[in-house]
């Protein structure tokens, strides 16, 4: 294990960052190697706090773990706007990428992050943790099948949480030089990852915001939805915010089938996950009832999804540093294209609803 | 029971005729007291088929059922196009009118319609059986708990069904000269008034169509969708189709609750039906699952909810009938509503996706 060992050093001291911390010991593949603060108080007690190992750098800066020659991959928490600095920084120091979502303030900075780290030959990937629950593979394989689901004709998801006050003034998504995406970039992104998802990524056509979109006195986001449209005459629509109670609903009905679940995000339960499928609904005679009924179906894991992020981040980045590998091109593609629609969808709130199209 | 009995006439012999004659029966307050085709021999075989008492009448045209004294209310289950003509003509016969949705072509109509059945004094009930189930009633608990939902903030819904290649070419549903709404007055019908119940009946302040709509050969839609928006700022946004599998789903989400169900408008099983509601959600530490989760609820019932739909038209017929009452106003201005909508939703279409105020 030890070679395959990738050592991870943390930029911040995020709340999300004591999850990854957790998920990168779970892992079984990374070691906690370095955690860095602008206030090295503040990455003592976070490294104490979160099981860092005794060996573990603990740094007054972020440039600190950037320059440390044993860390071999950074993960980034830090606010959406300062992620092209540092994202960039990290790559230029060879170090491989585990950036949080939304990956940058718009599809131009992410742009330079993703070119800095395919110049400097380092793996990139996006903290979308449920892309990599094996509940996501089950269903993209009910998704791709024909017989049983057709061809995706419409998807709806919805993330939304209700912020209270403190939230709502005070936390970094509501501040626009901080998270200027506000809503839409942090429940959002998730919003729209489960629709391109469902869609086998192809972008749709155009977008088009929803009306009553919500803004903080800061004229930040914080409660917005959209509408898609593909050629072939698929459609999408979303509803994101921090006004309402947690939901967290993927809905993607093809010509067969349809899939539901109500915790695409974060799942219910940690080591279990479900959803339903229905496969050629009908009706009984007289349409008393459903036959056959849609089923569940229910998927464990002995790791949490975040764990099987850095499992996967760190096979990727295992096959670089032993195997000469050329970095895997899938996980950035999905963030750009994520983006891509994140800015077609604020475009279309600053035209006052106008469609937009997606240019790639 | 004699007294309160409300004899049944029946104009046409459409499929769904055969759910509604079992749910007379079922009622209990109500006879098959008449049953009327252009086809006598129809009618006949139609009454034989669906249990009609022998003392029921089988007429070889509409207006011999119309014309039978014994006759308290109809059912018309007729194409949309000929609503207006058989509702008017049965309203002025004083006959109680229960009518199938769409209710007409577009809210003038519905207007005519409803203008008789109030200056002959009937009372006047769509077809909308979903609204009669005691698990709406449930539901509507939970929606009005400023507690346990507070404030709705979002609403969609979908209802889509894969039409045989017959259907698609055939049905009365896709003809431009019979059902000229398609798709949008057969199962668009359900996904508006999901909406508006869940908005406990304020109409919204503008209704957006979604782009990608399917028109067939004839010009009738096949499937489509809107957004809609409230002056408050809540937001909807349903789907319906011809084209998808089968699929009925309602998600409501309030400031501090969630409602979630896949079966809305006909229930899986006839004698017990679900829903989930989540309540004040939120995570466990470190956000590794929900605490609380939602939880299923559901609900009995003896009579299917097209039964509890023509006990509750019977209660008011016989109210009128035996006590002098007035016809019940919330019925009609239900359908009202919902053809408001409807009306809007195609304006938008035919206006290239523009935002359509609607006009009370």
């Amino acid at each position: 294990m030890a070679k395959s060992t990738i050592n991870f050093g943390i930029l911040g001291c995020a709340d999300i960052a004591r999850k990854v911390s957790r998920a990168i010991l779970l892992s079984q593949h990374a070691t906690l190697c370095a955690v860095g603060s602008r206030t090295l108080s503040k990455a003592q007690k976070f490294a104490a706090d979160n099981n860092f190992p005794a060996t573990a750098k603990v740094y007054g800066s972020y440039e600190e773990v950037l320059n440390d020659p044993n860390v071999d991959a950074v993960y980034v928490p830090l606010p959406t706007s300062f992620h092209i600095k540092w994202a960039v920084l990290a790559a230029q120091k060879k170090k491989h990428l585990l950036l949080e979502k939304p990956v940058g303030l718009n599809v131009k900075e992410v742009d330079v992050i993703l070119e800095a780290c395919e110049s400097n030959g380092v793996q990139f990937m996006d903290g979308t943790m449920w892309m990599h629950h094996p509940r996501t593979d089950k269903m993209r394989e009910f998704l791709s099948d024909a017989q049983k689901f057709g061809e995706l004709k419409s998807v709806n998801t919805c993330f939304t949480l209700a912020a209270d006050p403190n939230f709502l003034e005070n936390d970094i998504r509501v501040k626009p030089d901080l998270d200027a995406l506000g809503a839409l970039g942090d429940v959002g992104w998730y919003c729209i990852r489960g629709i391109l998802w469902a869609a086998d990524f192809e972008l749709p056509k155009s977008v088009i915001a929803l009306r009553n979109p919500v803004f903080n006195k800061a004229g930040v986001i914080i409660s917005c939805g959209a509408s898609l449209s593909w050629e072939d005459g698929k459609v999408g629509t979303f509803h994101c915010s921090f006004l309402s109670n947690l939901t967290m609903d993927l809905t993607a009905v093809g010509t067969k089938g349809t899939l539901h679940l109500h915790d695409f995000i974060i799942p219910f339960e940690e080591k279990k996950a479900s959803f339903i499928t229905a496969v050629e609904s009908g009706f009984k005679e007289l349409v008393t009832g459903w036959e056959p009924k849609p089923s569940e179906h229910t998927v464990m894991t002995d790791l949490p999804q975040e764990a099987l992020l850095v499992r996967e981040f760190c096979r990727l980045v295992g096959s670089i540093k032993n195997e000469g590998a050329k970095p895997e091109k899938k996980w950035p593609t999905l963030s750009r294209k994520t983006t891509l629609v994140l800015d077609a969808v604020l475009a279309s709130i600053k035209k006052g609803f106008e469609a937009v199209e997606i240019v790639i």
